[in-house]
């Protein structure tokens, strides 16, 4: 028995599929769990709205919600109308348009700040480079450049801690971040991962965050939890 | 004459002196200025407000006010009103109450997402290691660890380019900002630095950024234009 109290993370929670499975990788790994969420002007709300229960799944210690509206600058399918979202599958290559101008950094950036005001050293976020090679800032480089600005950034930088920026899922494949989730109990079927999902958080079937998740399922061979709009289903 | 288009800036804009002058300098350099203000839950509202009329005074391009609740976290005498503005002078030393936890990070983060959709590739902001030593993220070392993020978090980064974080003042005492801020005819009555400042915008006189500006005017030998408050008159 161990009398020393949980060391406390800071989990950037999407709501979706791979940032529930990291928050439950955090929890085994002892911590005790702060979740943060991020309203940034998301055209998938629905992803959002599914935080909450995610966090009390999971088991977080605390959730919390904050918001920053990057609609303000646009240049994102995610935060700009204007921009469909694309559905044509492909994902490999270029960087897509969903990609959102230096979001990440932005995330990391205020889970930072909730992290020295809780006084954690760990946060947790779920990059991955993978499925989402195109993505500037999910890449490995850039993990390693924000854990070491965190270690100039802040009081406890100054004052001689040490924070960790983990990304425990960087280089999982789909199916892999699915058997992982399944294992320490994640449901699924609470988390939204679809770039449009309706009010009701059912799932296009058709964006790119779709596909990769229902092929995640597939290739983990494990029925896949999501539920779909009709038109989806139909398509299917 | 020069035919080629000027180059582009993102120049963080508070509405006080010190980013003035940054915007100056940076007007200076042939910089099309593109100024960001972030309403992060600060109690000098009254900066802020300065802060549309001080981009137009230093020529800007454009002006954008970004919001982002940091009073979700706390923890800074600047965003919790529970946590009192110290006016007892002393500067130096340990980090002051008024520090608000990793808050250039979200700052130059938001910076850099509007600089992505601008193209642009170059940021400035007024970080100064002389006067408020005792902040981390106005170190150089964290300019130099900003800057190393900026150039693996982008698309311009992925795609070749180099993104620049200029901080002009980094090693200035507040005289010298004051006298090269004068020299590029910035009008600081325009300007508050108040952490404090009524709603008229006049300051209080006793926090540590009036003192400093005070100070800065009087070591500088012009006279100080700052409105100060009927008791911070009384005061002096």
């Amino acid at each position: 028995m161990s009398l020393s109290p949980a060391r406390t993370a800071v989990v950037l929670l999407s709501g979706g599929l791979d940032s529930a499975t990291v928050a439950a990788i955090a929890r085994e790994q002892g911590f005790a769990v702060h979740a943060l969420s991020v309203r940034y002007g998301q055209r998938h709300g629905a992803e959002l709205d599914a935080a909450p229960r995610v966090a009390a799944q999971v088991g977080a210690t605390s959730h919390r919600v904050v918001d920053v509206d990057l609609r303000a600058f646009g240049g994102s399918a995610l935060t700009d109308a204007a921009i469909a979202v694309p559905t044509d599958g492909v994902v490999a290559g270029t960087i897509p348009s969903t990609y959102v101008p230096a979001r990440n950094t932005i995330l990391l950036a205020l889970a930072l700040a909730h992290a020295e005001v809780l006084g954690a050293r760990d946060l947790f976020y779920g990059a991955n480079a993978v499925d989402y090679s195109g993505y500037p800032d999910c890449r490995p480089e850039f993990v390693l450049a924000f854990e070491a600005l965190a270690n100039v950034a802040t009081r406890a930088a100054v004052e001689g801690s040490r924070l960790t920026v983990h990304a425990p899922i960087l280089r999982m494949t789909k199916s892999a971040i699915v058997r992982e989730g399944l294992r320490l109990g994640v449901d699924f079927a609470q988390t939204v991962s679809c770039y449009q999902a309706d009010a009701d958080g059912r799932a296009c079937g058709v964006c790119d965050a779709c596909r990769l998740r229902r092929d995640g399922f597939a290739q983990a061979g494990v029925p896949d939890p999501t539920r779909y709009t009709s038109a989806a289903v139909r398509r299917a």
